[in-house]
């Protein structure tokens, strides 16, 4: 009995996945590939909406599957694919993130200065494609857009490419909020490939019947950004447990005190690893074993911890008893920050957490003053590019009915600030 | 055995509505209520999204089922409402469209001059309150906004009304066009009454936590409307079936002839009927005959007319052969329309339509110049209203973080053409 | 700007749907296929399920797209299957049902005796064959199963095919019986073509992975029985329609009366139309011009027909008053029977539906005596076949784990009679 | 402004979720409820359906939301219910499954002896009512079974309870696996409480029109057994989990080693802990301790042990490298099981993973021989009760149109064999 062709996920979002029985799925079976079923897609996000649990791991099927879809369209259209491009497409969606670290985007800042995700996606590519004697080369020039049909390196990275469209149908679902729902479906049908400038380059287009899909992209995107990604208490999952890697690093960089916790966390803790120095062996290895379980397991043992304030951080954590975020209606001024952490330092001798010559200092770990910022639509870096009905490519934002998408091209920031709910703050606050 | 209090109905969109067997079901069984089992919802719609066929009878039910939701939503946030104005207020939502005519929104207009649905449901409301002796005059005073609580009627006629809510998620669901899909759970547990400045009377608020889902409700809202309720081949097929009415309303009133026909559709077309005579015995009579199925039937009799417009364009609305849409930069100038229906004139006497003197005169039913109009939000109007976190009542544009609703409160208008495909019209029509 | 080579249609069931625009678009765009848009799939079920107003068009179109999964999937296998062949099997699915007459299943057998949908729709193929010169020619063998490759027609017509699989799919959704719900692109993506007995021939099969979903649908199928399509409203419904047109058909045969009503419908009920005779110029005209608005009309009219009977009757339809249906343990004897139909003439007499002398004939059109029939699963016919891990074939119920089916495999009959709710009958059944 | 009474969870599986701000909210904040957000719902089912990652934490929730749905339902339907009465069935409901440990089932008997969830969970309310001075009396005797009105604790565990609607929705809903869907709206609007052999006592019973429904929910239960909780390479992982803890104990007990590890963990690990110990201090506070972060690092930390077998076995289960599963026909004899176990010997010796004379003791990790075992449907236990048209009440099986519930009632057991798939063994397998 002839073996099939295609090993099948049951996913809950696409249904059915179907997985080429050949590199695609040797990488998905990788260790690397495998380590982003334990990296949460949300960081902190599943505190707020219960049934977030997704992790990178269906993400990264997701974006791969989109990827086949967006490919049978673009060939019945007419766009020749060779059977290695399309497993060079594949294997680029599906490791589009595999550089991700643990909880996400929460704590890239906190362990490497100057973290960017792709770049240590891109120093994964290149080991697993040594591994694989060159497998992947291919696939690393779409990554690295490289490749001379630029429009495969759009499909894994532009403002309307794979992984987002699949994360925010995901994250829309995993979290029960519908408004974030984007058709999937009818932006991949209306995508094609069109002649740049009449040029023998090729790029991206949307076809002018899915304007209105496009439109409510940017829209859906720019919800979820307000309703998940920075909701309140989201923002004070995050600083919280920022504030908890800062704490560790300060007093091992300080006092070399053993506080117990993961060893491939505290590697990034007890020095500093800069952005340039990813690559390094030692790096890249205390990289790869990182993952939420760390995280996790290292705040559970430093909840018994002698320092009382990293003991009294970690319990908040793992007991969801967060920080209050309230949004300030500008930049507060330094009198004014200031008077605050004056509050918060009393607050903390109050408490027992802190002697008043150190309660100054450790005021930094609960009085949090950061912004939340999105811009929902970046017309400036590569729009998203719409094939009129006359022939013509124009800028999304350019084109006819959009009106509500001009509004989305500026960035809103909003500054907010962070602190202990009984730490008598509130009233003293400026509201919006 | 105790019967059950409540008559269940499985509706795909909202599952299982509750009816308590009191005088909501007694309403539920009228005939004026069964017609609207034969009033499709969408217009012509079906002929564009083939799932669409769904009806106001399924409508009229979610919006009871609705207005269900959001009085228990506001019971619990501890507004008294009591068992009187609890089925007054679900009789009017079930009530609200009971006088829309065969297909709904199309035809309006060809029967009756200056015609408003609402107006109709209102007759049809006092007539059934006879029938019931009295039952309905609170549910009569909601409609009319003539009940003390104004609340009430907020819920079943303004910008956010149970109508809305259940509209565009039934069209979204039916069309298949999931970007339409609305968060109607999150919008009813988020409104509230609220005192209107600081005085005895109250209106309907969104608490702040539901703003995004009533900037989504907008823009869904907007985005059905191009791309379904104004969808090019929607209004193809509304202009074919007007043009229609208005060819028999002519043939009829100038020669007499017998076309054949439903003699409920008929009495409209014998005589003009103007919206001041809507509450004539012989007018409510004729109205409360006429569903989809009188329209479908004529048509099939005057597909064999010796009319041969009339046969024609019956024809072509049953085998769904319609006219081309083109929209226009601008209204057309005089000359260009006169140059338009010379073309046309020409292309009905080479088709055998017309004859040469008579091919100017019906080049009216073959050639159409109208515009699409739509405003997603009218703040004007009573637009809806925001509790913030400050305790202070905002219009929604007005609220923070809603600038893309800003942009959706003037009206949106486009002048178009129709045509048949093949009278060479397109190639002198400026484009857009 | 390149044509797309595909029409897209919104399906709320299966998603975007892509018609290839070549044969299978000019078919969709024939009066015959465009007729189905006004044939409800479901009968009366729409009076029980408010959103069941689906009709056979989208069914054609949703067969059509699950066959081209089909195909799909067989072809990433390793079954070969030409252009030509892709083309035919779209066809025959699209056009499996367009023989089916108003109402759907309700009203064959009043209309024609001894009729078989599939006759008509074998009557219709030949019809568009001549009109496309030959083109179905094709199609037509595997409708007929006269094709060499039997598994293309075992897709059209066997115990899994695309028919079915559309139908439970979609009469689930709109009804909102969830339970009905069929994994359909699991069951898709677990066919496979295996030769048959080692011969040339070969078959479809279900891979051993498939084996849950296929019992799945085993039980779904029967669970939509008892819930949906033998509801006791719908055969309420259905006993009354059928009940109309046998009091028409006895008026007009008897008495020659002129009872309007739509002419297309009159010409069944004037004559007696075999089987055999289906195939006749002026029976396939009028049968083309027959759909669920003839139907409907003809009742409007009804209603106010002098016959106090028919009227008593249509308006029972059309304002959705049916019988009762009453389940009884076992069929009636004759003298039951009897006396039922004396108080049901009774009964008549007193309501001044009937004169006494006439009593008890007429009571033939209100108390209707019937069985409803179901078998989940049909062995012996032609079953669903399995392919285990082993390689050997065996039929579903035989394989390991399915002791679920094997109860399904007889018939389910229960005897039921019809009868107004007020008539004092109920009193006097036996109940189960 | 009015604070609002209710907390709101976005729920993907059930929508909205409102929380009475209560006891119950505070139940919900507490550590013990708050560790089941680590406690995976489905143990390693998410290392085979990749959106499965859902918690516990989800399902309290969900149990808790149906629990105040079918108090509404049997409210509207006339069973008074008292506000102490609700607020403890809710609480109920919330902390049934509060006793579960880490991966959930996987585990238990690792970890305790004779472990039985619902006995820790009994543990753990007693330390809640402890903390909330007696709050929980009414909600433990309904978990007891010890309250006058017993159909509250039928809510809570019997075979229709909330707990198996919530989780074999939620499952179905995370796992993609549609099959499994139930209709949990149906199943509750149907409820009712019925006098109880016509005595005071009063008991759950479904309406006969919830028959299919009740049908349906378990045959879903049985699929989504067969398909996902006993899945085969669910089994591998389980059992793979279950060797690791097993080598860990036996090298702990034997050499005392420093093998690494969680310390709450090993609490278990260095001891044999019965199930009559559950209350002893230590116990409870290391099980409050215990979540899959324990397990997840642990492994991460053995991976490196200088044990081969222990290595071996944590990285097979982090790079999720299972072993076979092959079901057999029948439980092998000694012999054979003798002769399986030497080729697995003899592999352990060739991959260096054991010494020649280490080697029999140590292929007891690598082949392990169990059977998973499943009855949808317990008669004998306590059934499902329907209140028929008659007014009788029967069990689920005896009602009329159920006969595929009768072949359900018995268990079906299936032995099987785990072994590493490239040892050579399954050559010498028998098979099904």
């Amino acid at each position: 009995m002839a073996e099939s062709r295609f090993k099948i996920f049951s996913d809950p979002v696409h249904g059915f996945i179907s997985v080429p029985k050949n590199l695609i799925l040797d990488l998905i079976q990788t260790p690397q590939v495998q380590r982003l079923r334990r990296i949460r897609q949300l960081g902190v996000g599943h505190l707020v909406f219960p049934g977030a649990e997704h992790t990178r791991f269906g993400h990264a099927l997701g974006a791969m599957a989109l990827m086949h879809d967006a490919l049978a369209s673009l060939s019945e259209k007419g766009t020749e694919i060779t059977p290695d491009e399309y497993t060079a497409a594949l294997a680029a969606a599906l490791l589009h993130d595999i550089g991700h670290g643990p909880f996400s985007h929460t704590l890239e800042h906190e362990l490497i200065e100057g973290f960017a995700h792709e770049a240590m996606s891109r120093v994964f590519l290149t080991r697993l494609n040594e591994r694989f004697h060159g497998a992947l080369d291919l696939a690393i020039a779409i990554f690295d857009d490289a490749y001379p049909r630029p429009f495969f390196h759009q499909l894994v990275s532009s403002q309307l490419d794979m992984d987002r469209l699949d994360y925010l149908r995901r994250d829309s679902f995993f979290t029960g909020v519908v408004e974030g729902r984007v058709g999937v479906d009818r932006i991949i049908k209306t995508l094609r490939v069109h002649p740049l400038d009449g040029g023998p380059d090729a790029e991206i287009v949307i076809e002018s019947k899915g304007i209105y899909a496009a439109e409510n992209f940017i829209l859906a995107r720019r919800l979820m950004y307000w309703q998940v990604y920075l909701h309140k208490t989201v923002l004070a999952g995050d600083q919280l447990l920022r504030a908890i890697l800062r704490r560790v690093r300060q007093r091992l960089q300080a006092d070399g005190l053993d506080l117990g916790g993961s060893e491939a966390l505290l590697f990034f803790l007890r020095r500093t690893v800069r952005h340039d120095q990813i690559d390094r062996p030692d790096v890249v290895q205390a990289f790869a074993a990182l993952d939420d379980t760390d995280i996790l397991f290292s705040l559970k043992q430093w909840m018994r911890s002698a320092d009382p304030i990293l003991a009294d951080l970690s319990r908040r954590f793992i007991e969801r008893d967060f920080f209050r975020v309230t949004f300030l209606p500008e930049p507060p001024s330094a009198a004014m920050l200031d008077a605050w952490r004056g509050r918060i330092a009393d607050w903390l001798v109050r408490q027992g957490l802190a002697s008043p010559s150190q309660a100054a200092a450790d005021a930094a770990y609960y009085l949090i003053l950061d912004r939340s910022r999105h811009a929902a639509y970046e017309r400036a870096e590569a729009g998203i590019r719409v094939l009129g009905r006359d022939g013509v490519v124009r800028e999304l934002s350019e084109s006819t009915d959009t009106s509500a998408i001009a509004t989305q091209t500026h960035s809103v920031i909003k500054p907010y600030v962070c602190y202990p709910r009984d730490a008598a703050l509130a009233d003293v606050l400026p509201t919006c």
